[in-house]
């Protein structure tokens, strides 16, 4: 078969401290190189884009792997295999990787997964079926064991992982309550997502409407955004509260942190946190995934997804992350699926 | 026999939000109640003034049970009994229960302890065999499960809950580091406590020393102390660090708390933060005090104690923890042993 020459790539160019710009990214028309023995070349057809990965743009990151200058930007696709020298994936094969923001890639394999898309569309592989997902099952099931009866807060209500977080909480009993910015994102939490209710943290009367909204307090706190939010939070707790820290997006962008002030409850109520990063689960991925895809199939689990199309917005997408405009996972479409 | 008739008592009497200061305590002499069939009276001998006292002096404080205006203020003590009309309580038998800051109490024996001294001073009881000696195991073995080999940092380490959690670490092949203010405790708690080091979070490297002192990061954090001397140690942490949040004693004499500003840290290294309170841990008292007694009598374990003189010096002493002017567990005599 004959294979592309040229491909278009998208490279981290320039430092960052404080908010991400498109002065980070340059995009450039590169040579598509040829699968050696052991190799094969897959054409990017989805490419996941997720708050985490600014954090692997800060110098002297701690978190996974820094990315360099120059690096092609870091993401996890959806893709379909084109050439093979390598056993077991062969043209035409689903393959989910970390193969980055371009068209096309070549891999030797490692940390690759052939998918069978068992019925399922290849983007929920990204999201309801992928990290998002297990992440919300992993958040809620292992580390903060939540429990049926029990009040569970969900921030980023109506992100990725909130949003499976929400359909896995009500599935076990327990009484999901979202915190979201806007009221258009707080009405679809809970009309589309299964929230009991949802806050807006942006109005004004925001501390006051959480407390409305958990006359019983807080048993479980799946924290996906940190600073003021999670410290309004951290003033509904629950004795023998668990908090599953999973992210922290008000303040990734921020060139300092803000400070988190109601340390105390974390004592006063024999609290237990737990940071998480689901690399450190990967045990439970097979469990996750058999209860996510029976929920989906249900109709219990709704998720959203933005798809952003084209390759060459993928940075102005990567920025609106930190504005929430997305509901649920925000995917580009780098390429035709078929 | 005769019993007194009258005896000094020193009353919470002004609210207080800020800095604890005399103003909120008032001392007079009372008459001393006769005890009534089913009580028995007390005479205290020793007074134990802990940091987590002041909690209690905040309104709308959700930790234990709120101290109301005009309530005797609240002190574990050492006491003997004098008059007992209650059985299993006999005149000179040593008791130890939340007597107050007076000479003298009538108790119906509800969480009353009756101690045997087993061959240690009755001021142990409220120290190295008490409260302090019990929450520093329980941190150490129950909370954050240190293990051989491990750094485990104790904030606040001259103290009488970090000198025992010093001497439990050491005996368990931990390398304790401790963090104190001023060169002079700091020398005391490497020459007599048995940290392998310890460091000055009022010296201007503070934060390099810290780094210096632990070449192997910290997997173990016991914080008694919050703030900024927290936040140095969350920079310090490893990848599934655990946090045994016991106490936070540099914040609670502020209006407003300072900010945490580490809290990435929890999230980067996937690390274990449980705040707790000894109560919630009543059923490893016994394991506890075996270990804490063998380390008494092996030597091992030489706790200090602060011991004033007189009840009338309690709000000055109770004042003085929050400057950290205490070696080890600060107590008041108040009246004679036998």
């Amino acid at each position: 078969m004959s294979l592309p020459s040229a491909h278009q790539v998208i490279r981290f160019v320039a430092p960052v401290t404080g908010a991400v710009g498109l002065a980070q990214f340059a995009q450039a028309t590169e040579p598509v190189r040829e699968p050696a023995e052991g190799q094969m070349l897959v054409r990017n057809v989805l490419l996941s884009l997720d708050p985490s990965q600014r954090r692997q743009m800060m110098p002297g990151v701690e978190y996974a792997e820094p990315l360099r200058l120059g690096d092609v930007m870091i993401g996890r696709t959806m893709a379909r295999v084109v050439d093979s020298r390598l056993p077991g994936f062969s043209p035409g094969d689903w393959v989910r990787g970390k193969f980055g923001w371009q068209e096309y890639a070549v891999s030797n394999g490692m940390h690759v997964e052939r998918i069978a898309l068992d019925g399922f569309a290849p983007s929920r592989y990204l999201g309801a079926l992928g990290n998002p997902g297990i992440t919300a099952w992993v958040g809620l099931e292992v580390i903060a064991q939540a429990r049926a009866g029990e009040t569970v807060v969900i921030s980023a209500a109506c992100g990725a992982v909130g949003g499976a977080a929400a359909a896995i909480a009500r599935a076990r009993g327990c009484h999901p309550v979202g915190i979201a910015g806007g009221a258009r994102k707080c009405r679809h939490a809970v009309e589309q997502l299964g929230y009991e209710a949802c806050v807006d943290y942006r109005a004004p009367d925001f501390v006051a409407a959480l407390r409305a909204a958990t006359p019983m307090g807080v048993d479980v706190d799946f924290e996906n955004v940190g600073g003021e939010v999670f410290d309004a939070v951290l003033g509904r707790l629950n004795d023998h509260a668990r908090i599953a820290l999973c992210g922290l997006v008000s303040q990734y962008n921020l060139a300092e942190p803000d400070g988190l002030r109601n340390v105390a409850a974390l004592l006063n109520h024999n609290v237990r946190l737990q940071g998480f990063r689901l690399a450190q689960y990967a045990r439970h991925r097979a469990e996750a995934l058999g209860e996510l895809k029976a929920l989906l199939r249900s109709g219990a689990y709704r998720p959203d997804e933005t798809i952003v199309d084209g390759l060459d917005q993928a940075p102005q997408a990567f920025m609106d992350l930190f504005r929430g405009v997305n509901m649920g996972k925000m995917l580009v479409r780098i390429g035709p699926e078929a």
